[in-house]
């Protein structure tokens, strides 16, 4: 199989930059808008005053970077390579780990759908950690967070913003575990990020295939895709055919962590049926991914055999899928879950490649009515004694949040992950905040998200608009991030983020000189707000652009307002 | 001119009924949505359990009662007119009064776009006032009070929900100014409702032509479509050729209030030259809104002179057409505004026809930058010694806010309005939180609009994703509603406002069961949901529908959770 690079058209007035840290490889990428000059005509004469670039946090990789070129078929350059390698604690395997990965590498009939390229894995040495809340622990700043310091200011320094982001607050941060940096050594394409709730709040997008649609293709074209809207971080939630060499492509051309629910593959594995499932399969599946690059697993080691009757009490019972298969793997054997029981044995599985854990909330709320109950609560905390479990062992962790819940709980929720959970960052589905509206769920999970993340949630999962209908396609994908980008941005707004308001300034202030073109080219989705400034002017004078036809040139007040301020010069 | 019925199909599987109020004229539309049984397999028989209707606020109007035949051309029944009668403290006029209004109706010019048939105004007899808020304030529960008590509660009664809301409830809130039921006397057509922040949240949605686009018929195909999908009140914004025809097909036509901001139309009077309006110009256009049926007038009266220099300060100025028009008038004359000074006139005009007084926020703030600062809130305050002024001649007021908010400053904002303008209800547009996403700006302030009504905002002005950039279309009406809609339900859900919850817990039960149809009827969008659904399953087997393709059969918890139900019963 070979894929046709995928087609995400650089953005608008635009050019990729790098700053360059101490370490020398760490150059971190991101993207710097131009803008026109404001034009004043003063004593009769055109006078031309400069804008200044803005910078902005950018997710989407080599993608927009003209210098690289691109080849899906080859993979994204392995820029964290070498660092790893200079750590010196780890070794390159010299054959797969995984039984089930060997077999699927050994299947002349998948020659046709496998990447093209292959990398030997790496692993720590014998007796070494390699996970950067272990380094944190120990006082060393990695090339990773000198790196995500250096992206989360992006221009202050020069901007003259004060900012409380140095890399010795990354590594303080991390090694208190309010912090993680999901980075894989197998995953070296991707450039670091770091979730916390100091830092800017970072978004999840959800790809995968299922049983009844979309191929590889298509889910390597919604990765891409994703980073290129504003995606942090990405999940591979397929449950289809081909999981393991789906997986394979989209780690190697992502840009981002990628993360997965290990349980949909080992239940693929014994063909749905949950009664098959074992820790030995699941172990399997686990050691399979860390060495294919995965940056973050959800575990839902948090759901209990005891929870399946709370559950019955719902209107909505579980509806979170690793939440639900466990329940019924608990129901069906009469056992503690595997997960549970073989914690410790998964984190040091974890912290030989520096995979991240979430801790899935399979007993988080799937309606209103369900939010904030004695279910969801009893397993924040389990997952507040996982997590001190998985600290032990140095793995990073992040806390999965729900869901649906009404406004008025949304506080009381954060409070109760904060305090059970010991500050590991929270990362959290919307939540949404009515069931009402199936086809936009989006917007009602914007608010809750926006909100929750305000009061300290790290990352936020989006919701597209096909939520609880449809596997989303590249144009859902593309609803789903601009919404969480924006409830995303509010919080950093809300939480006084430093830098966060020069974007919106510089917005608007191309909004009240009528520079279009800027007004476009500084907001989330260029091509789109162009799209609809465009198709309106098609039957209008465009001699004079200073309004638009929602108001009509006597009715811009923006138009209007400017006149004022001529007339009290006067 | 015949324009053809604008087609709004009706809601699916739900029909329109009537309660019966005490007086014999009130008889309160609601939508009662049908649901399909469960369905169990019990000792291998097939046994349903029947669900509940669920009964809905329905601001659709006759549009969506098959046994009222719909007459574009002829507009719609007159419900309210007896109720007017009755009280006997108005007559019909032998003439319009406004000189315009006789102008515009004696060009034969106009007989082609003239709305064909004619109503004779109705006004207060000399010496009466006739506002809801005047017979409140004696104590008088009025047709228009019972109906919106009833209106507010729904099926609450039948469920054994507990309500405070009761006629004499409603009548003290309007007493006391804490609420309005924006109710012209010639605009019989409406049915009440009610806006105030006891009573569960409203949006209104904003149409209306400009100097570029769109015609008579479309616009009254916007302000059909716009109650359809849910809009509470419709502000006519119209600021292009033919105001006054516009405006009578549309209120003709009008099932909720309908609101206008009167300065726009003055302005086209005089062909957009600021220099040369006049109060008496705008007396008259006052005069000819309130006998055409206009509900609820738009007024800057609190952008005063000295309010121009502060706009200097901001980085976007003044964004509010209406205040700039002000603004610029005062700066022009170097006198007051009009507007302030001839305020208790105005209300003279309006408690004589019982339209209600919007204050307009001349100073919203444009921009993140420009929130909360000292413009807006000295005109917030001038607004409040207006509200008295207006109570003082039993005149109704809403109160207008932002615009451009960024979260952290909601709270203070409301607060803010609260106290200076005596618990006016307080009526917003979002806010936005934040400036960066144009063409989404629905969602930006969708977020706004929660917060900012869940702390006790009455009502909420719509955003389309056409916002800053253009004239709305049909589709971003939709979008626009139901955004706010949302916003609006989510904040019902966070007061606890009685009865909301009913829908979500019916919509998620129906999620849960499988029950695609009611899942799709029981939503803000019907159509939408089930489309995204079908277009999915349409290359999938439908014997069995108990998934959709976001996760497949094997991985759909919702399916597994019921197994899991069955196997701890066994």
């Amino acid at each position: 199989m070979k894929i046709e690079n995928i087609d995400v058209s650089s953005y608008p007035n635009s050019e990729k930059i790098y700053v360059q840290g101490n370490h020398p490889g760490v150059r971190v990428a991101m993207r710097k808008i131009h803008q026109y000059p404001t034009v004043k005509i003063e004593d009769g004469k055109r006078v031309e005053y400069p804008n200044e670039d803005i910078t902005v946090y950018d997710t989407s990789g080599p993608y927009t970077d003209p210098a690289i070129e691109i080849d899906i078929n080859k993979g994204l350059p392995r820029m964290r390579e070498s660092w790893v390698e200079e750590r010196d604690d780890t070794e390159v395997l010299p054959d797969i780990t995984s039984m089930y990965g060997r077999e699927r590498r050994d299947n002349p009939a998948l020659d046709e759908i496998r990447f093209p390229v292959s990398h030997r894995p790496r692993k720590a040495k014998e007796g070494h950690r390699v996970t950067q809340m272990h380094y944190a622990r120990k006082g060393i700043v990695t090339p990773e967070m000198e790196y995500v310091a250096i992206r989360e200011n992006l221009d202050n320094k020069a901007r003259g913003i004060e900012t409380y982001i140095t890399p010795e607050f990354v590594r303080d941060e991390i090694a208190a575990g309010r912090a993680i940096i999901a980075a894989n050594i197998n995953h070296p394409e991707a450039e670091p990020m770091i979730i916390g709730s100091k830092f800017s709040c970072k978004l999840n997008t959800n790809i995968g295939n299922s049983a009844l649609s979309s191929g590889i293709e298509e889910e390597v074209a919604k990765a891409v895709w994703s980073c290129y809207w504003g995606g942090d971080t990405l999940m591979d939630l397929s449950t289809g055919d081909n999981i393991h060499e789906t997986r394979e492509w989209i780690i190697r051309n992502c840009p981002v962590p990628m993360g997965t629910v290990p349980i949909y593959q080992a239940l693929e594995k014994v063909n749905g049926d949950v009664r098959k499932l074992t820790w030995e399969i699941y172990r399997d599946t686990l050691i399979e991914q860390c060495e294919q690059g995965v940056d973050y697993f959800t575990i839902h080691a948090g759901v209990l055999r005891e929870h399946a009757q709370l559950v019955q009490e719902r209107l909505t019972g579980c509806v979170s899928r690793g939440g639900s298969i466990m329940t019924q793997w608990c129901v069906l054997h009469n056992e503690e879950s595997f997960l549970y029981t073989h914690f410790d044995e998964i984190c040091e599985i974890l912290n030989k490649y520096d995979v991240a854990v979430s801790l899935g909330d399979g007993m988080r709320p799937g309606s209103i009515h369900d939010a904030n109950d004695r279910a969801q609560f009893l397993e924040l905390e389990v997952l507040g004694e996982l997590t001190e479990k998985a600290w032990a062992h140095d793995v990073q962790v992040l806390i999965e949040g729900p869901g649906h819940v009404p406004m008025q709980k949304i506080p009381a929720n954060m409070e109760k992950q904060k305090v059970a959970c010991h500050e590991a960052p929270f990362y959290t589905l919307g939540p949404l905040t009515t069931d009402i509206a199936p086809a936009y769920d989006h917007i009602t999970s914007a608010i809750g998200a926006a909100i929750i993340s305000s009061l300290g949630t790290a990352m936020i999962c989006y919701v597209t608009p096909k939520e609880h209908l449809s596997l989303p396609d590249l144009n859902d994908v593309r609803d789903g991030v601009i919404a969480y980008k924006i409830a995303a941005h509010a919080a950093d707004l809300c939480k006084g983020f430093p830098g966060a308001q020069v974007r919106d300034d510089a917005l608007s202030k191309a909004r009240y000189e009528f520079r279009w073109k800027d007004q476009f080219n500084l907001s989330l989705d260029p091509e789109r707000a162009k799209k609809y400034y465009l198709d309106s002017r098609r039957n209008a004078p465009d001699a004079d652009d200073r309004f638009c036809t929602m108001c009509g040139p006597n009715f811009c007040a923006m138009r209007i307002s400017q006149n004022i301020a001529e007339e009290c010069k006067d």
